[in-house]
């Protein structure tokens, strides 16, 4: 694709470190700006080589350029939109890597209508328990999946150069509906967090004994806090039905083992290994 | 520790295998000698250097030996140790590998009263959801707990060379009653087998969504289904009391999502998020 003349990360963290890092080495712009409010994330990036220029200014960093990326928690891409939406170049192309969709795509889709530029919200399925640029890499979204979204007021051809661009970067695209999203969102990874911090709260008193299965079950469970509030509020709807459907789940469970249940235990057991079996590593 | 002349090892999978390795590399024992019901097993593990001899007869591969090791899913050690119990040599020691140990425990205390051998209940946490000698390792216990069993009925004096055997291996041993170790492992791993399981069944719509998060909360899931049905079958009170304190977490925690209750969701994940960093990688 051809080159963006200046591409805007707005909050550089592990993600949006990345962003840059990915776009740089790929040539996909001349110049890569971040902003964000702390200066030694904007220092420690420009040393990665994940910017060529760091500013605390919203407005510096936004104006005139091509790209803007929102990479910073659901909430704040909320906010920050509202305040750099007066600075965005008309015609500009927005996406964002925040982890819900409904939230962010409907007040996107109303701010950009007016401004004159497009969106078109994007979700990383990559990253980790980390934060920060100083764990950002070149290749975190090699091969990763990364959904974008598409209602009645996304722009084709915006749609078409957001795809290029996160496919440049090393993702694998997939287009879905911003509450299609958040669905599939809520049961593979919002719920997988939820299952890991509940079985250490469980697991509280007896956590020396943890061996190497309870420690890659609980991995995500090291996650930022702030991120994950902000992430469980704006998805309340299907992550509490995955809550419950999850709880059902492990009462039916509870039953086959009350009743030693043999054949129909160890029957559910081999479809989810081998349904486990058949995802890749 | 002084080698034992003759160790049999009861079961040749991941765990017999890896016990036979490391006893091998560690000059634990002047000749090991495994059996199983899988004539290829046997030969696997000879080419792998874990056994010395191979039989399809439990009998032969018990009589004289110093140091019997029961590697098998939890019910088979307490049908084996019944059938295997008149051909133990008088003096023997006997220890296992069994994920429970409350029936183990009381079945073997009693039968090896009558037999004049001792018995020292005893579980690596090691191992993995792969299984099968292929996967045997000489440093599969290197740095794993492994946890000993003490009942009235334990001789100090088999309990302090089972704790060295374990320890020669690898492993860092701790005693516990067979009640303790039972609660212990419903919490560190039964529940969070569960919980994986539980994930992969309520999230099966949307699996080709997997990320590294859920490929590695999940990871577990994949576990032979026979081994597992008899370990829940075994700890029944302590897993079910386990499922419902977790279900318990759960709700609460789908109340303060519901009510969008920052200040306590977020304070109990910076609670989780320590306590998890606090685990050793």
């Amino acid at each position: 694709m051809k080159p963006f003349d200046k591409v805007a990360i707005i909050g550089v963290g592990l993600i949006g470190g990345s962003i840059g890092l990915a776009a740089k080495r790929k040539g996909l712009a001349r110049e890569v700006i971040g902003v964000c409010r702390h200066k030694e994330s904007l220092q420690k990036a420009r040393k990665k080589g994940a910017l060529d220029k760091g500013t605390l200014d919203y407005k510096e960093a936004v104006r005139d350029a091509d790209l803007v990326i929102l990479a910073a928690p659901v909430r704040q891409i909320i906010k920050l939109a509202g305040e750099i939406a007066p600075y965005i170049k008309e015609g500009a192309l927005v996406t964002d890597a925040g982890s819900t969709k409904s939230d962010i795509v409907s007040n996107l889709d109303k701010i950009s209508r007016g401004k004159g530029f497009y969106f078109v919200g994007a979700h990383p399925l990559a990253g980790s328990e980390q934060r920060g640029v100083a764990k950002a890499r070149a290749d975190l979204f090699e091969g990763a999946r990364c959904i974008l979204t598409k209602t009645k007021a996304t722009n084709p051809s915006a749609l078409r150069r957001a795809s290029a661009f996160w496919q440049e970067i090393g993702s694998r695209t997939t287009v879905l509906s911003p509450q299609e999203h958040d669905k599939v969102v809520a049961l593979i990874s919002h719920l997988p967090h939820l299952a890991a911090v509940e079985l250490v709260k469980t697991a509280r008193s007896v956590l020396n004994f943890s061996s190497s299965g309870f420690l890659d079950t609980t991995r995500i469970a090291s996650s930022d806090a702030e991120i994950w509030t902000d992430i469980f509020f704006t998805n309340k709807k299907f992550v509490t039905q995955a809550i419950d459907n999850y709880i059902k789940q492990l009462k039916l469970t509870k039953d086959l083992i009350r009743k030693e249940d043999k054949s129909r235990l160890s029957t559910e057991f081999k479809k989810v290994k081998s349904l486990r079996d058949g995802l890749r590593k």
